[in-house]
C-alpha cells in the first residue's frame, strides 16, 4: 500500500522517516518545501500538495501543529478534501479537539473516505525512535489497514471506539501528567522551604522505579474494585495532614495536596479508611 | 560489630533477616515471642528485653508500628534506654513524627548514647529482598558504623542531616505518592465518566515507563532552575483547560486537577508560560 | 420620549410595569401574546412584533431568557433590526455572553443606531418593587437618555464603559455570590456532622447584619491597599487550621476552606501576617 | 448578684463598660493596673488579684487574648482556682481551643464551681455598645444566672450545649467569615485584572444588603432541606463555568471559584442541577 504524510515539523518529520525507513512506498508534502529534502533522499516522492499526496496515496497521515492548520490542509484549495474518493484513508495524528476532529471526520466520509483520529504519546525522541504510542478512534478497517504503519511509528496503538475517543483519552491522560508535574513541583517546593536537600529527594525518586509499579497497581485495583492493602487509606490521610502541617509551618502553599486531602477525607467518609490508599477512586466514583 | 534488632513485625522481620543472611551477629526481641523463632533458626540470638539487645549490642535497630509504640519500647521498664551507655548507637526506622523522635534522640544522647532516624521507603517486598531506601538523619558517625547493616537492608541509604530531616523528607515524598494516587484516581474516574475504556488507559499508562522518567527530567529542571522545553506550560495549561471542560460535559468531580490548573496559569501569569510544563516550579518557589 | 419593552417573563413584566406606573409612553410586544394584557390594561399600547415596538419607540428595552432568544428577537424576520435607524436606542437587560452581546452591538450601531447592555442584578421582587441594580455598558447618549427610564425599575444604574464591561462586572459579582453560597452549605455541613445546632448557627448568622459590613469594609481596605485591623491575618489563618481540624475530625470534606486557607498561607509568606484579614487580597494581586 | 471582670484589653474593657454602665455591682482585675482606672471612676471595684475578683464576686466573667493568658489567669498563684469554691461561676469569654476550655471547665467544677465558655462574634465597637454575640457553652444553671450580665454585654445570647460546643460553633462561623474575605478578595482580582473599574464593583455591592439576604434565606432552605428556587443550580454552574473562563482569559489565578465549582458540579452529577444554587448542600451533606 501506498502511504502519505502530510505535515513535516517536529514529530511529523520523526514518523515520516520511520515509514520510509520500515520499507513504506511514501509520498510527503510539508508548507514549507525544505523540510522534505532529507526524507526525499531517503526514497520518498515529494507532492505539489496535500491533495496530490491524497490522489497518490492509499493512506495518507497528517501531523500538524493545531486545529486551525488542520483545518487549513484539509479544507483549502489544494487540501486533502479534494484527493479523498471512495476507500481512501485519512489519519489525523495531531491533537485536535473533539469538533475539529468530527468536522474533518465528517467531511473525508461525506466524500467515501475512511477517518481515524490518532493522536500520539511521546515526543521528538520517540517519534524519531519509532516508539510512540497511538491511540486511535474511527473507522476500524482503517485501523486494520494501517498496521504495518503503525508499527513502524510506535511501539503500541489502540483502537479505541469512534471519533472523539482518542481525543478524550489524551485528555484524561493528560489530567495525570499535569497533576503529577504540578505534585512534584508542590513537594520540592515544600522541601526546599523546609531547607531540606532537594537534590537528595530527586536522588531517592530516581534510584529505581517508584511512581510507574505504583500507578500500575493502583490502576489494577480501581479497575478490578478491589484494593489489596500496601498502605491503608486511613494512613495516607494522616500523612496529607502532616504534609499540610509542614507546610502550614514554613508558610508554603500547597493547593494539590489541599485538595487530594479533602478526597482521601471524603473516601475516608464514605468507610473506605481501613482500605488501601487506592480507594480513594471510591470518592470519586460514587 | 554485634547488631541488634527490635520488632519483628512486617517490615522488621524482613530486615532482620537481611541482617542475619549477610553475616551480621544479631541479637533480636520481639514483645510476641514466636516471631523470633525462625530468625534464631537462621543464627541469632534471642534477647529477654529490649534492654538486653542494647546492652548485647553495639548497634541496635528498631522497627514498630508506630509513635507509640517507639516510646514504649525505649521509655518503659526493661526498654532500650535502660540499656543505652556511652558509644551505644540506637537507630529508629519506624516512620514517627518529629517530636518523638526527637524525644527519643535527647534521652538516648542525655546517657552518652548516639542517634539516627531512619525512616525507609518500601514495603515488605523491599524489606526481604533488602532492597529499601534508608533516609536518615542525626548522629554522623553513627551513620558511617551503620553502612555494612544499611547495605543489607537498602539498596541506597542517604544522611540527610540532623534529627528531623529525615522524617520531614518522608513526609515531602508522601505529598508526591499521594497526589499521584489522587490524580490517578481522578483520571480514570473522568475516563469512565465519559464511557471510555478504562482498562486501555492502564494499557497506555504500563506499556512502557513514562512516569518515573517524566519525574526525573522534571526534577532535574526544578533543581537546576532551567527549563529544557518538551511541552510548553502554556499548552499544558490549555490541555488542564480541556480536561475541565470534559469534566463539565460529564459533570464529573475534578478538584486535584482545578487546583492544579490554577497553578499553571499562576505560573502562566509570572511569565512562565513560554517555558516547559515544569517552569510550574516557578509559582510555587516565588 | 417614547419608550418600548419586549419580553415579559418573569423580570421583563415586572421592569415593564415599572415604566407603565412611573408615566412613561409605552409599547409593548412578546412572544405569546396574552402576556402583554394587564400591561396593556395599565394603559400601554401592543405592537404586532419586535420590529413595530422599536419603529414606535425611541428607546427599546428588551429581556429575555438567554443569548439564542436575544437573537432571534433582534435577527429574525419582524425583529429588532428592522427598526433600529439613526439614533434609535436599544438596551439588551438579558444577561448573555460577551459574544452574543457584541453581535448585537454591531449590528444595531451598522445601522446607525445606539446600543447599551444593561444586565441586571435582583430578582422578580426586585423587578416589582423598581430596585434592582443596573449594570450598563456601551452608548454613553443612550445611558444618558435612559435615565427617567432606569430611574423608573431601578435603586442604582452605572454606565461602566464598552459593551462587554457590564457583563464582565456581572460575571465577577457572581464568582462572590456562587463561592458565599458555597461557603455557608460548607460551613452548615461542617455544624451538622459535629452535632452543632444548624438552626442557631443560622439564628446567630441572621440577628443582624454581618456579611454586608464586613464586605463593605474589607472591599474599602482592598481598594485603599490600606488595611484597617480588624482580625490580623496571622489569626484568621490560625482559624482556618482549626476550621480543616475539625473537618478532618470529622472527616468531613472543606474543598473551599482547604483553598481559602492555601491563600491566607500565600498572604502571610508574602509578609502580611500582622495585616488585617482583608490583607489576603495581596496574595492575588501579586 | 455581684460580678466580676478579669482582662480589660481591647475587649474587656468594653464588656466591662457595659456591665457597670447597666447598673451592676461590679469588680475588676488586669495585668497591668492602670486600665482599671476609669471602670473604677464609673464605680467599679479594683481587687488585688484575679483571686480576689473571684472571691468577692458570685459570677466572674474573664477576657484576655489566648490560651497561655487564660492558663496563666486561672492556674497561676493568685489565680482563679483560687477563689472558686461551691457555687461560684466562671465564664471564659476569650476565644480558645477547646481542650484549654475543657481543662478550665474540669478544675472549676473539680473545687465545686460551674463553669461557661462563652466567646463572642463582634469587634471592639460592639462590646462597647453592648451589641455583641454571645455563644456559650457549659453550665446551664450559670447561663441562667448570667441573664442580666449578658443583656448588657450582647443583642443575642445563646446557649448550645456542652463545654466545647460554643468554640466549635465559633470555628464553623469562621469558615464562612475567612472563605467570604477571601472570595470578595478574589472578585475584586479578578475584576482589576480585566481593568474593571473595582470602585463601582463595590459601588454596586453595598448599595443595598445582598449577602446577609441571600444567605439568610438560603440557609433556611438547607435547613428544611427544602430549595425554593432563586436562581438554579445548573445557571450558577455554568455561571462560575463563565467564572474560570474570564480567569483563563486573564491568567487570574482563582483557586476558590475553582474549588466551588466542583462542588455546584457535584451537587449537579448528584441530581440537583433544577433546584436552587442552595442546594449546593447537598454535595456536602451526602
Amino acid at each position: 500500500a501506498r502511504v502519505g504524510f502530510i505535515g513535516l515539523g517536529t514529530m511529523g518529520h520523526g514518523m515520516a522517516t520511520s515509514l520510509i525507513n520500515s520499507g513504506h512506498t511514501l509520498t510527503v508534502w510539508n508548507r514549507t518545501d525544505d523540510k522534505c529534502n532529507d526524507i526525499v533522499t531517503l526514497g520518498a516522492s515529494k507532492a505539489a500538495s496535500a491533495a496530490e499526496v491524497v490522489q497518490t496515496s492509499d493512506i495518507t497521515f497528517c501531523s500538524v501543529a493545531d486545529p486551525e492548520a488542520l483545518r487549513d490542509v484539509v479544507f483549502n484549495l489544494g487540501g486533502v478534501l479534494e484527493g479523498i474518493k471512495s476507500g481512501k484513508g485519512f489519519v489525523s495524528m495531531s491533537t485536535v479537539d473533539a469538533e475539529t476532529s468530527k468536522d474533518v471526520n465528517e467531511a473525508v466520509t461525506a466524500r467515501g473516505g475512511r477517518f481515524l483520529e490518532a493522536p500520539v504519546l511521546g515526543s521528538k525522541k520517540q517519534s524519531i525512535d519509532g516508539t510512540l504510542i497511538i491511540l486511535s478512534a474511527g473507522d476500524k478497517t482503517l485501523f486494520q489497514d494501517c498496521e504495518s504503519s503503525f508499527s513502524a511509528m510506535s511501539k503500541k496503538f489502540l483502537h479505541l471506539g469512534n471519533v472523539g475517543s482518542a481525543t478524550q483519552m489524551k485528555i484524561a491522560l493528560n489530567l495525570l501528567f499535569g497533576s503529577v508535574t504540578a505534585s512534584l513541583a508542590e513537594s520540592m517546593a515544600l522541601a526546599e522551604k523546609a531547607g531540606l536537600d532537594c537534590s537528595a529527594l530527586m536522588d531517592i525518586l530516581t534510584t529505581g522505579l517508584i511512581l510507574d509499579p505504583m500507578v500500575k497497581a493502583q490502576g489494577k485495583a480501581m479497575l478490578n474494585d478491589d484494593y489489596p492493602l500496601t498502605a491503608c487509606l486511613n494512613n495516607m490521610q494522616k500523612d496529607m495532614r502532616l504534609v499540610l502541617s509542614m507546610g502550614d509551618e514554613y508558610s508554603q502553599q500547597l493547593p494539590v495536596a489541599a485538595a487530594v486531602n479533602e478526597m482521601y477525607k471524603k473516601a475516608k467518609s464514605l468507610g473506605h479508611g481501613d482500605e488501601d490508599m487506592s480507594a480513594i477512586y471510591k470518592a470519586y466514583s460514587q
